[in-house]
């Protein structure tokens, strides 16, 4: 087991109706003033800002609002949400989302509490020194940011996706409760389970761990937990059960939990996908389904074990079989079709041409600084090569 | 999944060395003067407490130190410690040792922050409002203090034990070094594995929880990845890896991780072994094994399913089997001899008379309220028939 540091202090209210005690919780943190940050139609619709309204106003709590973020949030919407706070003295944001709405907070957080332009973070130009606390009450499991130190930010000109990480946007509380999620289109449920099992597949196909056995086996419950519930939500999208089960795997996989002791991440996946949805703006999940496979059938040689070992424990092929290994990718890719997933580019929606290649692997070199990955650490030409097997 | 709430705001700092952070550590988080907290000779011989004290000095910060913690950690100590942080004006508490030595910095970090007798939190007469930080460096993997909201102390006149739980003392970091733990005494290894192993086993055997995926495959998970190794650990007690597994099994076993969405622990064997180390001093870890068993056949008809998932995924019966539960549970004292622990009273080396056993279960009658248990709520009687059959 390789050294590691886990730090994963945000408050978890789990369960039915945990919307109503926002005024309570914002309150415990201090908050005074907040930014209710959210989304599209769907939170106002099903009447969730308005119960929120109602804590946050019955607990003496000010706020002021900003929605309107989309998937693959913007760094326009971040710099209003920023000249809004500092006009305003917001001194909490609360998200109400998913993944894309936390992070657009986490990212106000950084823009409110810091000196210069917010996307220098992103651009790896320098490090925050402080964040406004953010609250969520999560309406779609996918992303995990409830949990993480991670925010990941568009920049429409250039379509240029960056993340930027670090503990200090780690929330204070998230509400989760899992009839919020419920409503979510059965593609989008899809989507977020891939999120979430790509999370820990992220974490799990490293080669500095050395022999971990808890790590690896909390990661291969949450995998099989994913999955079977997965194909629940498919059938029955109004399965509390399964509804709850995905959205704690959703936290759990991406609050640092499955990786302790692997000796560094690998997140390729994650960095081919950022450039798929920077350009094309396909939804996050389906990107990372469909360049997976080729990512995996690319690097499985290099990191034998570990995908061998996935193989059997969590996708059930038998110990000792031929190509063990390809196997388990054969049959992750089959369980990714089953859920409505795309296993290529082509079955994404994206065909790009030779030219769009290349600019895709250059920006996912730049975005990397040049290089990425545990399993096999990949640079530019691998990049390439993994994008036009995923055609 | 039964609702939950889930807060472990603990910094871990895992690995060799990290020790050697402690300035930087207690700098972090604002410490100006240092309590150093810890137990006997050891963390002395060893020069552990050397290596802390030059790191808090190369790092600016003042300390003063209070040695002489001991299992079960004692009142009159925890008053002695509360006189001397107010008198030195101390704001940070270093336990240096393992659950004893974090338990009584806890109890001194509430009695240094709250007006009136630090007894009355542990005695449930009032709620404490505040709590002094509190930072780790762990000895002893086992009561998973390092990352609870939970404290022990036994008062001296009575030999009353008694726990005082609340997020105020969670540490706000641990430094987990697993070489620390590998010239602990095999008995006392043993003792510790049997105590982690107890605090999932007291959140998995519960009848509120309903489907629970993801937490039992977490829990399965650690109880499987404690028991092959404290098997390791008996043969080989300085295997890294085995140490790391086990240290990192403590904190996950007792941060709540679990337990989410079981409905309530039960934690009656705990309570049952409360009133024995309270009463005889005997080791914790090996208190339980010794009414484990005992506890088990008393409520497993109660508690069926439970019992034989725990009998089929934890200790490999067979499915279908005869008796499936019970086969489980002769196979969990099965191990707990294979690693040197007790079974029953007798084993641990305790002989209660008739009246003692009546003034221990009248004892844990108190402690608890009059009643304990999820799995079987326990009254008075239900408490002195475990003891008697645990003979």
């Amino acid at each position: 087991m390789a050294d590691f540091t886990f730090y994963a202090p945000t408050q978890i209210v789990f369960g039915r109706g945990g919307e109503n005690q926002i005024g309570a919780l914002v309150k415990a943190q201090n908050g005074k003033k907040v930014l209710l940050h959210y989304g599209g139609g769907s939170a106002r619709r099903s009447g969730l800002l308005d119960r929120i309204r109602a804590s946050l106003t019955a607990a003496g709590i000010a706020y002021t609002e900003l929605g309107g973020v989309v998937p693959n949030p913007r760094l326009s919407l971040v710099r209003e949400g920023i000249d809004l706070c500092r006009r305003e003295g917001v001194d909490f944001l609360l998200a109400v989302g998913g993944g894309s709405v936390i992070d657009s907070a986490k990212a106000i957080g950084y823009g409110v509490t810091n000196e210069g332009d917010v996307w220098d973070f992103y651009d790896r130009r320098r490090q925050a020194s402080a964040c406004l606390p953010v609250g969520v009450v999560l309406t779609i499991a996918a992303a995990g940011s409830e949990m993480s130190s991670s925010s990941v930010i568009t920049k429409e000109e250039g379509g240029i996706k960056r993340g930027y990480s670090s503990n200090l946007c780690r929330p204070r509380f998230a509400v989760m409760n899992p009839e919020l999620t419920m409503t979510l289109p059965p593609y989008q449920t899809a989507c977020g389970c891939t999120d979430i099992l790509m999370h820990t597949l992220e974490r799990y196909f490293t080669n500095n761990g050395g022999n971990m056995e808890l790590t690896d086996g909390i990661a291969e419950a949450l995998l099989r937990t994913v999955m079977k519930n997965a194909v629940i939500l498919r059938d029955d999208p109004e399965n509390y059960g399964a509804r709850a089960e995905v959205m704690w795997a959703g936290s759990l996989s991406h609050n640092g939990l499955t990786g302790c002791g692997n000796g560094g991440d690998d997140f390729s996946v994650h960095a081919l996908e950022h450039e798929l949805s920077g350009m094309y703006d396909v939804a996050h999940g389906a990107g990372l389904a469909a360049v997976w496979g080729s990512w995996a059938r690319y690097v499985y040689r290099e990191c034998l074990p570990r995908f061998e070992q996935f193989a059997v424990r969590v996708m059930g092929v038998p110990a000792g079989t031929a190509d063990t290994a390809l196997r388990g990718i054969e049959a992750l890719e089959a369980f990714f079709r089953s859920i409505g997933m795309p296993t290529s580019l082509r079955e994404l929606g994206v065909e790009p041409s030779e030219q769009d290649l290349l600019t895709l692997s250059r920006k996912c070199g730049v975005a990397t600084g040049g290089t990425k990955g545990s399993a096999k650490k990949l640079h530019e030409p691998d990049m390439l090569a993994i994008y036009r097997m995923a055609l």
